[in-house]
């Protein structure tokens, strides 16, 4: 940490700071200049937290050099993370590019089983499907909860398909761990810090979505809450930030995604239809997701977007699925043989 | 609704979409233009979702002119909501400017009590201090939890001050209240709906803080589900937002508060404290705030800010608070007089 | 400056960059950590440019403590800079609170004439109108030009009152300083350095609104490229910036408006009409302004608003300019008297 | 367009809000609703100025359905606009994907010529290269203007590459467009619309950058600006928005490359440098924008990026840019080819 002082700042300023990086166990090193004085900090094993010295009115700024997060960032475990899921799927390292497909919400049995038989048949291993909907309206539709949670575990049973569902709250962790593969915690939650506690004790994956106005090390320090807790298990997925361009429904931030790799020994996969939010768009950012380093993508597909309850719009047909799929599998192998030559 | 068609829609579609809007049993009116056709929607009592239309390729754009809420809305509702707490404190409507003091978190019983004493013997009638802290980095302190809220519960019996204190979870609701009297949903917890769904239930008031990310009609549309699950007394917090500029922790955005206040009927309170970041800075948007029309503001003051465990540099210190709370009720009486002439 | 480096920078690393540092003539300090090593700079006069360091692998932070301005900053000169006008007006300091008014864009003679003289009757003495006018469609009424220039020149002369108007093109700068005696770099602007530096050679005051995504410290950067030019009557001017909200037109940063006086000596004045963009929102933080410190306030005002070229919504009727301008000489009043108590 | 009116409105603002549509030509259509009442208008050519409707009281929100830009869409230029430059060179539909290389400032003689000797080698048509240099603090370099455009006129007169540089104001745009092959408007004078206008009469194709916080819409309406005035060869340049985020130097914003084409005919570029800041992002996201249908890149080289004047960090290596460029060829061939199966 470095501690920054006014330019006007009295020697009795500089013995205050000196003197509260002691008292902390610490050792303060002076480093005087033309036109003003800075106080570095030498002997922390990690995070040093700057209430102690924020308020001292002579201080004209902190800067932090240490992280807000250790377990997960490269420095403390160089080699990639590979996490395993039931069935031989892997994600993450060298392990293929995982692709995950399903609706955005699920509507019934008949529409969770036709999308899991059709993905299951182009060679897909993954379905997402929302049971617990967080929608920003208490008037729009709100999930099956419960009943979807069922359904799931009907589906992953009779088609062998590993399940992914998204949990909004701790209570509801324990029965959604037992019913599918893995856990997503959204956007929304991505600070929901009971939450992120919760999903720590489970024993399966979690997808940690970024949120909407999260940073990078916002996001890393929310994945580290899940890694203490004691589940490494943890795959990030960009899905996009908030910013001024109303034009997609999100920005989609590609460049986060070899940036956290550099970062961080945790997979990374992307959301191209919620950074969007247009089907247009999806195919080409799907793609380029498999180009910039990512270990996967999560888009949605339903059997008849034109009738889904929710993100009919930045659904994918099928067919439409079908073909991106293809051109993922052909992009990820000319990928991986163009960087060994 | 409003459905704006491609300029290459041909008549096919337009009836598929006249089609669509007849078998929600409501009514079509096509605006034929010289570049579109724009379709509108007739016959709605309120919110139409935009699913069954939007993945229809010919539409290019849907435009809501319904909101996502109702009942907050003073459409529904043009008198104020005046908010009542206990010992005959209000808030909304033409009641006294409410000031809220306190520390960010419990650090023990000797800050809170010490903090409550002085507050009551200024004149202030509400104590803020947080139990459970939502923090970045799990390697920051937590809060007292449990622990915290029996202080709060003390202090409140042995000083009649009133107190408001965050919950971060459902399950942390049902205690809460108990020990409090006004719960707090915290920015990151603006869009956890299970949160907002239980503090609906709970028969004590609650402030909303709008979220770092959240546009007003999100944070209208949040209020919506704690009004809808029965508790009508909520108060709206603006603590700033999230911003390119970092000059500031947030940036404070005061111009809502006349907005929301022209939209909605629940009571507007305005955080300096988050919004800036920076205890020179809060004394000036507190005062800001009398002027622009909001119902009362809640300031972060500690007995020893250098040494507070969290928000120590946005702290007033006693000193600060009680030149603040004076100015606030000589502004006060200045708006209110100068405003009936 | 302050340069971090990666917990793998080996000894090597350590010495490429003293090197470097000496070269520039100046010295460098090691701060070995526990996790990494940070090496400060000493014996630089002012803002060391970080090209020469920042492509070195090793390095993984560099961190300005100097700042890209001098000449404006508090630092350089402590004292409020006072801009004086002519007819003995002045804005900064302790000089009244300065009212501009005026319409966005000058549509002809009458308009003006009515205008300036509106104004000149309640006692204001600064007159708006843009002659050049920036839109973002080519399709949308692009001003007056050189001959709105004369009109102002007219309505100076004949009433007396001071006129500011924008120029947007350095070859502008030379007559409208003829014809007007205050000139305005707009939001778009404000990084159109050859413009600072036209502006920076003329012989009136210049006011420099902040840029739509421009932080503080480099809306100061661009009045020191003012100042440098030889211009040292420059009046800082916050008008909103662009954020994810867009309930209003742009989110007004009033917080700056204190943070930025603590930085710099400039006065600083605040438009609510941009802003904001709603008319109903303007009284409310224009009187926020005066309360934050501003020295002055730029509004929008049209003999008739409902058929103005542009900007009609946000501008006020006379009527409703009048009650605000009685108002803000009230509030000015209590607000100087009550600071003092 | 379409006025939607408050839910209090009389039965007279809806008269009123009918008369000015007539009084300008127009045809009100009414759309009443259950809650409120909405009016669309027909007749129009184009787009319609909402200045004599926005300040009408009972109107609640004014809803633009014609864009504010007209030449440069794809409804009235359906095919692709190719760019021709000299030596056969092109970009802009099926054209080969366009590689721009070079440093972000001329620094001399030397170095310009390495550059683009290395470049022509390599197979690399155009360099690009700074004459004037728009620089956030005026001391920091401003770029050798004028001297470095004789030294750019040098370089393509003996090596025949093709050159772009940056215009920063109308006067510069004379002597550039003799000097050069294309001209650039930066990202931070992309409403700079004297400027516009002034390379809208050059005879030379123009770079247009987006702002840094310019919507879709906005950047296409500047694009207009150039085409109006009888410059139809624009080349649109993604450059990075800014947002919240901070690792890097901008948000790259891959999603609007496509669906800007959707939306227009002009070519798109992306440059990721700018776009991300950092050296190790560079590669990803320029090979990330073949695959979203990019029409080309520029990317900044630098024969010692250790030692750039500006933008070292985010400047490749030659040997760095090398490899790129080898992988960018490869990757537009597999993509061209795959897209055909």
């Amino acid at each position: 940490m470095l501690i920054v002082l006014h330019n006007w700042a009295t020697d009795k300023d500089v013995e205050l700071v000196k003197k509260t990086i002691t008292s902390l166990g610490l050792k303060p090193v002076a480093i005087p200049g033309a036109e003003r004085t800075a106080i570095g900090i030498i002997g922390n094993q990690g995070w040093v937290d700057d209430a102690p010295f924020r308020a001292v009115k002579a201080i004209m700024e902190i800067i932090h050099v240490t992280k807000p997060y250790k377990l997960v960032s490269r420095d403390f475990h160089p080699a990639d993370t590979v996490v395993k899921l039931p069935g031989n799927v892997r994600v993450g390292g060298r392990s293929p590019f995982l692709v995950i497909g399903g609706p955005c919400a699920i509507e019934g049995r008949e529409q969770i089983f036709r999308t899991a038989r059709f993905l299951k048949k182009i060679g897909v291993r993954v379905l997402r499907a929302g049971a617990y909907k967080p929608r920003t309206s208490p008037h729009s539709f709100q999930g099956m909860r419960e009943e979807g949670l069922e359904i799931l575990d009907a589906v992953r049973k009779e088609t062998g398909m590993l399940v992914v569902t998204e949990v909004m709250s701790p209570e509801q962790v324990g029965l959604a761990a037992e019913k599918v593969d893995i856990l997503q915690v959204g956007a929304r939650n991505m600070q929901n810090f009971d939450l992120l506690t919760e999903v720590g004790r489970a024993r399966i994956p979690v997808v940690l979505k970024r949120g909407l106005a999260a940073t990078v090390e916002e996001w890393l320090a929310s994945a580290e809450y899940i890694v203490l807790g004691g589940n490494r298990d943890v795959i990030l997925c960009e899905r996009g930030i908030r910013t001024f361009e109303t034009s997609t429904r999100n920005t989609a931030d590609l460049a986060v995604i070899p940036l956290v790799k550099s970062l961080s020994h945790l997979p990374v996969i992307f959301d191209p239809s919620h950074a969007t939010g247009k089907r247009s768009l999806v195919p080409h950012m799907a793609l380029a997701s498999v180009v910039v380093g990512a270990n996967g993508v999560m888009v949605e597909v339903h059997p008849d977007p034109e009738h889904a309850l929710s993100d009919g719009p930045q659904s994918l047909h099928f067919k439409e699925f079908e073909a991106l799929y293809k051109r993922i599998r052909g992009l990820e192998g000319f990928v991986k043989k163009s960087c060994c030559n």
